[in-house]
Protein backbone atom coordinates (compact mmCIF):
# COMPACT_ATOMS: atom_id res chain seq x y z
CA UNK A 1 0.00 0.00 0.00
CA UNK A 2 1.20 3.38 -0.78
CA UNK A 3 -0.11 7.15 -1.07
CA UNK A 4 1.27 7.51 -4.13
CA UNK A 5 -0.80 7.66 -7.31
CA UNK A 6 0.64 4.59 -9.56
CA UNK A 7 -0.31 5.33 -12.61
CA UNK A 8 -2.43 8.04 -14.83
CA UNK A 9 -5.63 7.15 -13.59
CA UNK A 10 -4.85 7.65 -10.15
CA UNK A 11 -4.00 10.97 -10.98
CA UNK A 12 -7.04 11.68 -12.64
CA UNK A 13 -8.79 10.46 -9.80
CA UNK A 14 -6.82 13.14 -7.80
CA UNK A 15 -7.36 15.88 -10.00
CA UNK A 16 -11.23 15.09 -10.35
CA UNK A 17 -11.07 15.22 -6.41
CA UNK A 18 -9.63 18.00 -6.37
CA UNK A 19 -12.05 19.91 -8.76
CA UNK A 20 -15.24 18.42 -7.06
CA UNK A 21 -13.69 20.67 -4.00
CA UNK A 22 -13.87 23.80 -6.02
CA UNK A 23 -17.18 23.20 -7.12
CA UNK A 24 -18.47 22.35 -3.54
CA UNK A 25 -17.16 25.77 -3.37
CA UNK A 26 -18.71 27.44 -5.59
CA UNK A 27 -22.05 25.94 -4.74
CA UNK A 28 -21.42 27.38 -1.51
CA UNK A 29 -21.32 30.75 -2.50
CA UNK A 30 -24.46 30.00 -5.28
CA UNK A 31 -26.66 29.04 -2.02
CA UNK A 32 -26.08 32.04 -0.02
CA UNK A 33 -26.41 34.60 -2.83
CA UNK A 34 -29.60 32.88 -3.92
CA UNK A 35 -30.61 33.40 -0.11
CA UNK A 36 -29.56 36.86 -0.36
CA UNK A 37 -31.26 37.57 -3.69
CA UNK A 38 -34.62 35.65 -2.50
CA UNK A 39 -34.12 38.00 0.55
CA UNK A 40 -34.43 41.08 -1.61
CA UNK A 41 -37.29 39.68 -4.04
CA UNK A 42 -39.57 39.07 -0.64
CA UNK A 43 -39.03 42.81 -0.12
CA UNK A 44 -39.64 43.92 -3.50
CA UNK A 45 -42.76 41.39 -2.92
CA UNK A 46 -44.09 43.20 -0.05
CA UNK A 47 -43.27 46.98 -1.05
CA UNK A 48 -45.36 46.00 -4.40
CA UNK A 49 -48.65 44.42 -2.78
CA UNK A 50 -48.91 47.30 -0.25
CA UNK A 51 -48.23 50.11 -2.53
CA UNK A 52 -49.73 49.15 -5.56
CA UNK A 53 -47.04 48.56 -7.73
CA UNK A 54 -47.69 46.25 -10.87
CA UNK A 55 -47.15 42.67 -9.55
CA UNK A 56 -44.87 41.96 -12.96
CA UNK A 57 -42.85 43.80 -15.28
CA UNK A 58 -42.34 42.48 -18.62
CA UNK A 59 -39.98 45.56 -20.05
CA UNK A 60 -37.53 45.24 -16.63
CA UNK A 61 -37.11 41.12 -17.35
CA UNK A 62 -36.10 41.20 -20.64
CA UNK A 63 -33.48 44.15 -19.80
CA UNK A 64 -32.27 41.71 -17.30
CA UNK A 65 -32.28 38.41 -19.83
CA UNK A 66 -30.39 41.05 -22.40
CA UNK A 67 -28.18 41.70 -19.24
CA UNK A 68 -27.19 38.52 -18.16
CA UNK A 69 -26.60 37.18 -21.68
CA UNK A 70 -23.85 39.76 -22.25
CA UNK A 71 -22.35 38.89 -18.63
CA UNK A 72 -22.34 35.24 -19.88
CA UNK A 73 -20.83 36.01 -23.23
CA UNK A 74 -18.50 37.82 -21.42
CA UNK A 75 -17.73 35.17 -18.62
CA UNK A 76 -17.82 32.17 -21.09
CA UNK A 77 -20.97 30.71 -20.26
CA UNK A 78 -23.31 30.08 -22.68
CA UNK A 79 -25.49 32.65 -22.93
CA UNK A 80 -28.74 30.62 -23.69
CA UNK A 81 -28.11 28.95 -20.22
CA UNK A 82 -27.83 32.11 -18.41
CA UNK A 83 -31.33 33.57 -19.60
CA UNK A 84 -32.93 29.96 -19.08
CA UNK A 85 -31.48 30.15 -15.18
CA UNK A 86 -32.97 33.96 -14.92
CA UNK A 87 -36.09 32.66 -15.79
CA UNK A 88 -35.85 29.64 -13.41
CA UNK A 89 -34.85 31.95 -10.42
CA UNK A 90 -38.09 34.17 -12.12
CA UNK A 91 -41.23 31.83 -11.46
CA UNK A 92 -39.89 31.02 -8.09
CA UNK A 93 -39.73 34.66 -7.44
CA UNK A 94 -43.48 34.80 -8.72
CA UNK A 95 -44.56 32.09 -6.53
CA UNK A 96 -43.07 33.74 -3.73
CA UNK A 97 -45.35 37.10 -4.49
CA UNK A 98 -48.36 34.93 -5.41
CA UNK A 99 -47.66 33.81 -1.53
CA UNK A 100 -47.40 36.91 -0.05
CA UNK A 101 -50.35 38.60 -2.35
CA UNK A 102 -52.41 35.79 -1.19
CA UNK A 103 -51.46 36.18 2.72
CA UNK A 104 -52.94 39.87 2.45
CA UNK A 105 -55.43 39.38 0.84
CA UNK B 1 -41.78 69.72 -10.61
CA UNK B 2 -39.79 68.60 -8.11
CA UNK B 3 -37.19 65.74 -7.15
CA UNK B 4 -38.25 64.99 -3.34
CA UNK B 5 -41.06 62.25 -3.37
CA UNK B 6 -43.91 63.60 -2.56
CA UNK B 7 -45.37 60.46 -0.99
CA UNK B 8 -45.30 56.63 0.10
CA UNK B 9 -45.94 55.42 -3.33
CA UNK B 10 -42.56 57.42 -4.71
CA UNK B 11 -40.87 56.84 -1.50
CA UNK B 12 -41.96 52.62 -2.46
CA UNK B 13 -41.05 53.40 -6.34
CA UNK B 14 -37.42 54.67 -4.73
CA UNK B 15 -36.92 51.46 -2.83
CA UNK B 16 -37.42 49.18 -5.39
CA UNK B 17 -35.06 50.91 -7.70
CA UNK B 18 -32.68 50.59 -4.72
CA UNK B 19 -33.53 46.81 -4.81
CA UNK B 20 -33.08 46.50 -7.90
CA UNK B 21 -29.90 47.27 -8.41
CA UNK B 22 -28.71 45.30 -5.81
CA UNK B 23 -30.90 42.25 -7.25
CA UNK B 24 -28.38 42.94 -10.73
CA UNK B 25 -25.61 42.97 -8.56
CA UNK B 26 -25.83 39.73 -7.21
CA UNK B 27 -27.08 38.47 -10.75
CA UNK B 28 -23.78 39.41 -11.77
CA UNK B 29 -21.74 37.61 -9.09
CA UNK B 30 -24.29 34.49 -9.82
CA UNK B 31 -23.75 34.29 -13.46
CA UNK B 32 -19.86 34.64 -13.13
CA UNK B 33 -19.80 31.89 -10.27
CA UNK B 34 -21.61 30.00 -12.69
CA UNK B 35 -19.21 30.35 -15.47
CA UNK B 36 -16.59 29.44 -13.35
CA UNK B 37 -18.50 26.25 -12.36
CA UNK B 38 -18.89 25.33 -15.46
CA UNK B 39 -15.53 25.83 -16.50
CA UNK B 40 -14.68 23.47 -13.80
CA UNK B 41 -17.26 20.67 -14.84
CA UNK B 42 -15.91 21.14 -18.45
CA UNK B 43 -12.46 19.78 -16.78
CA UNK B 44 -14.59 17.05 -15.15
CA UNK B 45 -15.85 15.86 -18.18
CA UNK B 46 -12.55 15.83 -20.13
CA UNK B 47 -10.98 14.04 -17.15
CA UNK B 48 -13.58 11.33 -16.87
CA UNK B 49 -13.83 10.87 -21.00
CA UNK B 50 -10.30 10.80 -21.11
CA UNK B 51 -9.56 7.90 -18.17
CA UNK B 52 -12.19 5.67 -18.52
CA UNK B 53 -14.26 7.22 -15.48
CA UNK B 54 -17.72 6.51 -14.69
CA UNK B 55 -19.52 9.61 -16.22
CA UNK B 56 -22.59 9.92 -13.17
CA UNK B 57 -21.80 9.09 -9.78
CA UNK B 58 -24.85 9.07 -7.63
CA UNK B 59 -23.40 8.87 -4.59
CA UNK B 60 -21.68 12.39 -5.12
CA UNK B 61 -24.78 13.91 -6.46
CA UNK B 62 -27.11 12.44 -2.96
CA UNK B 63 -24.06 13.94 -0.93
CA UNK B 64 -23.96 17.21 -2.91
CA UNK B 65 -27.98 17.46 -2.95
CA UNK B 66 -27.61 17.02 1.19
CA UNK B 67 -24.54 19.56 1.50
CA UNK B 68 -26.76 22.32 -0.41
CA UNK B 69 -30.13 21.74 1.93
CA UNK B 70 -28.38 22.03 4.91
CA UNK B 71 -26.58 25.04 3.57
CA UNK B 72 -29.83 26.73 2.43
CA UNK B 73 -31.67 26.08 5.88
CA UNK B 74 -28.29 28.04 7.26
CA UNK B 75 -28.98 30.59 5.04
CA UNK B 76 -32.68 30.77 5.25
CA UNK B 77 -33.41 29.71 1.46
CA UNK B 78 -36.05 27.40 0.93
CA UNK B 79 -34.25 23.78 0.98
CA UNK B 80 -36.20 22.20 -1.70
CA UNK B 81 -35.41 25.62 -4.18
CA UNK B 82 -31.56 24.40 -3.29
CA UNK B 83 -32.46 20.88 -4.23
CA UNK B 84 -34.29 22.06 -7.45
CA UNK B 85 -31.47 24.47 -8.43
CA UNK B 86 -28.51 21.58 -7.89
CA UNK B 87 -31.03 19.73 -10.08
CA UNK B 88 -31.34 22.20 -13.05
CA UNK B 89 -27.29 22.85 -12.95
CA UNK B 90 -26.59 19.15 -13.11
CA UNK B 91 -28.98 18.64 -15.86
CA UNK B 92 -26.76 21.19 -17.64
CA UNK B 93 -23.74 19.85 -16.66
CA UNK B 94 -24.56 15.91 -18.32
CA UNK B 95 -25.41 17.90 -21.57
CA UNK B 96 -21.98 18.96 -21.97
CA UNK B 97 -20.95 15.44 -20.79
CA UNK B 98 -22.68 13.91 -23.50
CA UNK B 99 -21.48 16.68 -26.27
CA UNK B 100 -17.45 16.06 -25.03
CA UNK B 101 -17.83 11.96 -24.75
CA UNK B 102 -19.50 12.69 -28.45
CA UNK B 103 -16.83 14.56 -30.32
CA UNK B 104 -14.13 11.69 -28.87
CA UNK B 105 -15.80 8.95 -30.29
Amino acid sequence: MTDQPNNAHDEAFKELLSLRGSIDNLDACLVHLLAERFKLTQRVGHLKATNDLPPADKDRERRQAERLRALAKDSELDPEFAEKFLNFVIAEVIRHHEQISASQS
